[in-house]
């Protein structure tokens, strides 16, 4: 990756290198010998230091992923940092710096470096934006908490410690087959007798035809049993810990992906494990890690150990599901997008190094489809779509949209190819969802002007405290909620044609419109740094809303409905973009706005309500069986109603109930003398970004 | 343990240390000084040495035990060797010298030393005396190979590769619930595809009410699968590698119990445990660990991979089976003794850290009581007591007597703490069976000369050609069944009394008979080293056989039988003791000799059977838990038989069958002057010898 002229010339301050710091995916190009925390820092990167740089805080430290990545085009080594300095050196000694740790203030780069900022030591990273739901079913879970009085051993009988348990256990809890777990055979005797032959025993049983277990054994009593409830994300990782006695969330907390180092996007990470043979070991490795960090941090936070926690339950998309099972996800790249494992499962903690009890169990969530992963069977265990009478349309959007059509009678579940826009990448100043991201718009009709809202502060730009507040965060992007609203406005005030046209002409009424190239763009934010809607930022949210679109439309006609009861938008997508201006843009069918909500994080939920109940395992497992998948890389249909649904809101379908309830701009059909006609990428959009 | 005289003075040469070798058990005391190896070899202990002590060959390797040896009396440490020499360091630098091995022509003696000769470098190292037996029942394994066609995947249907497997696997097989094993997680896909989509799976279905389980994966067709069949007994571990699909075994190996360097006896292993807390992980580790080597010895035999090996079967005594399974054997050294696990197991592989399969299954077969474990099972499994119209007795004896009396209407278990003097121990001269050991005596009515029989050689020693031979191995000592001969001549020559008392009178009719302190002794053989039969050794065996005749009489009264139809002696007591002696001394009850016969390695065979047939184990579960166990520690009856029986054959019971095919001396009741009258020892025999 070096400049082929300066490469031989040993000046060191001439020599550059690409630094790319995960989590957030900044990146910059740096000299040789910059040392990586200011690297970081001007990048706004956030790594905490404390001590000045000094190497006594040991809280700026960082990791290196080797390896070959291809989508940054850099090759990142340990050695492309400074060799150990004396000052990490003598932190080593005195504290603790994990194999592999470096600190940023002492490192310096000396090539092209993937950085990734671990997320243990930050103490004030961010948030995850994910809250446990309160359930209001009655807890049946597949783990439950006995105690009972033992017979002591009769010498004259003989029977052994095991059976005189099973036989109290089996008796009080009504159950013919019980066995004890092997990791309880060394802890028996002791936990008997030391609680004088009362003992509180955990069993599982999760399908009425499984043997039950004795999976873990406490002296004495105990009343609560505890288990976890994950939603691993492409991006983040979010936790419930649950009493299970009473289905109630204790603590809730999230934690960044580490495997945003091997990749932004999911399709990243399967080109790295595809480009680095003998890698995936590591991603496994990576996530699991990350799931235990949340394990004993939500454990601690109750003053639990992680061993206390009997159930985990894991919702994921398909490609970290298949990355957390230790599978390689590389199937799931290219056609015929074949699932290794698609079944629910009930495997053993220890099966998986997952630091809860060894014998405690881990349920994940059946996949639906190859792109419609367990997350999204979590969702519509959430929003029972199956139960429903009324016709519903689920939505969820991630890099891909997972979407969900149907009623008691009839479910029918797709993913389109949204790509990652509606989060804010593939937009030429977007960003995550974080503070100084822009996440609500509006323009004046008349002037243009433009009033905007940033994540961190409170205020809308023309109020007075926005200006006192701003500098906490700065305007430094926009993020998914924030494009949507801004193309839709832009729309909405004619500085966009319905076929997404930023309108040359409108630049006659506006110091904000301008020429861009042969394009326009729009200047939403004239701060030091200024933010501009280009034409290529328009066409990326025409693409991902015209797949979303088509999806919805496709399962439509399959199902022979053309009108829905109601519309269900989950995820951060559901939580942070507008109903009304996600219609007007036309991402979803034309639908009363009374019965077009946001439902939160329904795969968070899910997985919480399959925690504590069995009956809702058995129901996601029916119902996924049920459900008639759709795949709309093989349906001709699904790239016609992709071209129509380029325009606001459609080429084709006029939107009347919208219209009755917004003003829009007249209904045009797109014409063919429209010189900026949106080009289709390689005819249909890369296929396998799995949400 | 040094002499606080010498202790002070620096002079090596006139320290002395004690070393024990194991699994011999042979001891000395050697100066500081001496290499272990001559140590080894002036004990007559076989460690291999090709290279004449030059540090080359590396196959005199050996390992320190380290920890209180209470029996011995010994600390042993590795610091009680010289440091690694150069000969050492340059061994372990161009071959692979494991950790803690030392190469004993090297290292020298500093202190009181536990040394274990390790089994897998001895390549001329003794034979294990157990074979396969040929089984003649059908073939029922809980593990079967099944080959299907998978469908290829579809993305119109969206079944992931488990999916279509199982789906496949289930029609085929006719099984309704059926998972797979999450091991195989990694592999599914790769396999499917190298098999173009035919795959070989091993299903595991133990009971019918267990859900199935494909625990292992190959591409394309694969005929057979291998299980094996393990008896752990206290000295030896013997296995037997079968064809599940024919139940034959195709190859069988045998190996020392590594546990002996931590207790010659049972007891001394759980004395050991006592005094050391905290080392019961290395004791589970010693003999998985030796499990191991067998394992991979037998796959090696006929060109497996350990992890071809898809179940295991495991026979043991009660503490060796509570040691494998890592349970602390301590409650099982006193009253109530009672088992912390006794019913049937069924394990991963790898939850036991096994090298089969890491999915593949461990059988553990039923404990029947505290002192009749596994091992017992087996045996029952093998004779099958539980069907037969006969009233049989069946007798184990290892370092306890298991006894089994029974029919197919009631069926009695019991252990009797006979202690290893029918092993060869705690004879004056006993020794294992082993090459050199006395197995078989003859003693002339009228001169008293002895005759013998030496293992190792084909001749008795009044032919020609054992004077050729005996110079290969010696006549080293007498073993069990050599011992239990011996007395019985002595008893049939009237050298002893029926009462056990070496008369005194004899001594005028041959020199071999001569006083001994306050008693006589009967020279057995006058080599170099003569052996001599002292009356403790009278006694030890007296005290032995006391105890089985009263458990089996015991028995016999709560049974309400009088008369048995058939006598069983199972294991090396039956294999090399001659039931007509066993019978004459009174081991056993009156019987035919016609009904009585030893049935060999009925444990081993017990085990190859539960390995092949699930009919099989669920028998043996329910005949185990049909078994009325009898404790005999607290029958008071036991103690009255356990006197009358000191006698031969006995004070109170006639023996008429035997007396009818045998000339015995003349039916006499055991005197009240008889000065020499067997003391009891501590009232009764310590207890807990497990068997």
């Amino acid at each position: 990756m070096q400049d082929p002229i300066t490469s031989d010339i040993p000046n060191k301050e001439q020599k550059e290198a690409l630094v790319v710091f995960q989590p957030s995916g900044k990146r910059g190009r740096f000299a040789h010998g910059t040392n990586v925390l200011d690297a970081a820092r001007s990048l706004g990167v956030y790594i905490e230091s404390v001590c000045g740089g000094r190497g006594i805080c040991g809280r700026c430290q960082i990791e290196i992923a080797e390896g070959s990545f291809a989508k940054d085009g850099i090759q990142s080594h340990q050695d492309h940092l400074t060799a150990f300095s004396e000052k990490e050196k003598r932190y080593s000694e005195l504290r603790d710096l994990k194999d592999g740790r470096r600190l940023s203030c002492s490192a310096q780069v000396q090539g092209d470096l993937m950085v990734d900022v671990p997320q243990d030591v930050q103490i004030n990273a961010q948030v995850v934006r994910k809250r446990a739901e309160v359930l209001h079913i009655k807890p049946d879970p597949s783990t439950r908490l006995i105690t009972v009085s033992v017979e002591e051993p009769d010498m004259h009988k003989g029977e052994s410690d095991a059976s005189r348990l099973l036989q109290a256990l089996r008796q009080q809890a009504d159950l013919r087959h019980l066995t004890l777990d092997p990791s309880l055979f060394a802890k028996l005797q002791t936990c008997l007798r030391e609680g004088k032959w009362q003992v509180t025993a955990a069993i599982h049983q999760d399908r009425e035809t499984d043997p039950a277990s004795v999976i873990a054994l406490w002296p004495g009593k105990r009343p609560r049993g505890y288990g976890i409830a994950i939603d691993i994300g492409s991006t983040t990782i979010a936790a419930h810990l649950c009493d299970l006695s009473n289905g109630r969330a204790v603590a809730s907390s999230g934690t960044a992906n580490p495997q945003i180092r091997f990749g932004e996007d999911l399709m990243s990470r399967v080109s790295y494990i595809q480009m680095n043979p003998g890698r995936l070991p590591d991603l496994v490795k990576a996530v699991r890690d990350a799931v235990n960090v949340l394990i004993t941090k939500l454990a601690g936070q109750i003053g639990l150990a992680p061993q206390d926690i009997l159930e985990a339950v894991i919702v994921a998309n398909p490609v970290m599901h298949h990355i957390f099972l230790g599978i390689d996800p590389v199937e799931l790249g290219g056609a015929p997008f074949a699932l290794s494992i698609s079944e629910a499962q009930n495997i053993a903690a220890r099966d998986l190094s997952l630091s809860l009890h060894p014998a405690g169990r881990v349920y994940v969530l059946p996949c639906i489809a190859g792109h419609v992963g367990a997350d999204a069977a979590a969702v519509a265990l959430t929003e029972v779509p199956y139960q429903s009478d009324e016709t519903q349309l689920i939505i969820d959007v991630g890099t891909n949209a997972e979407i969900l059509l149907g009623n008691k009678d009839r479910l029918l579940a797709a993913s389109s190819p949204t790509g990652p826009a509606f989060e804010g990448a593939e937009i030429s100043c977007g960003q995550r969802a974080a503070p100084g991201a822009i996440e609500r718009v509006r323009i004046d009709r008349q002037t243009l002007e433009p009033r905007i809202k940033v994540i961190g502060i409170d205020h809308w730009s023309d109020e007075p405290e926005f200006l006192e507040e701003i500098d906490k965060v700065g305007v430094t992007g926009i993020c998914g909620s924030g494009i949507v609203e801004v193309i839709a406005e832009m729309y909405l005030s004619g500085i966009l044609s319905s076929d997404g046209v930023i309108q040359p002409h409108m630049a006659e009424r506006s110091d904000r419109i301008e020429a861009d190239g042969r394009t326009h763009q729009y200047c939403l934010w004239d701060g030091a740094v200024p933010l501009t809607i280009k034409q290529t930022d328009v066409r990326a949210i025409q693409l991902a809303k015209a797949a979303l679109y088509a999806g919805a439309k496709l399962l439509m006609e399959k199902l022979g409905v053309t009108q829905l009861d109601r519309i269900k938008l989950a995820g951060a997508f559901g939580s942070f973009i507008d109903p009304d201006y996600a219609m007007i843009l036309g991402l979803i069918p034309d639908c009363s706005l009374q019965v077009v909500s946001g439902v939160g994080n329904a795969a968070g939920t899910g997985a919480h309500k399959a925690l504590i109940s069995r009956t809702a395992r058995r129901e996601i497992e029916q119902a996924v069986h049920d459900i008639e998948k759709v795949e709309t890389a093989v349906e001709a249909k699904f790239q016609e109603h992709f071209i129509d649904a380029m325009a606001f809101p459609n080429k084709v379908d006029p939107f009347p109930l919208l219209r009755s309830q917004r003003e829009l701009p007249a209904f045009e059909a797109m014409t063919q003398e429209n010189s900026n006609k949106p080009r289709r990428r390689g005819g249909r959009r890369a296929r396998g970004r799995a949400s």
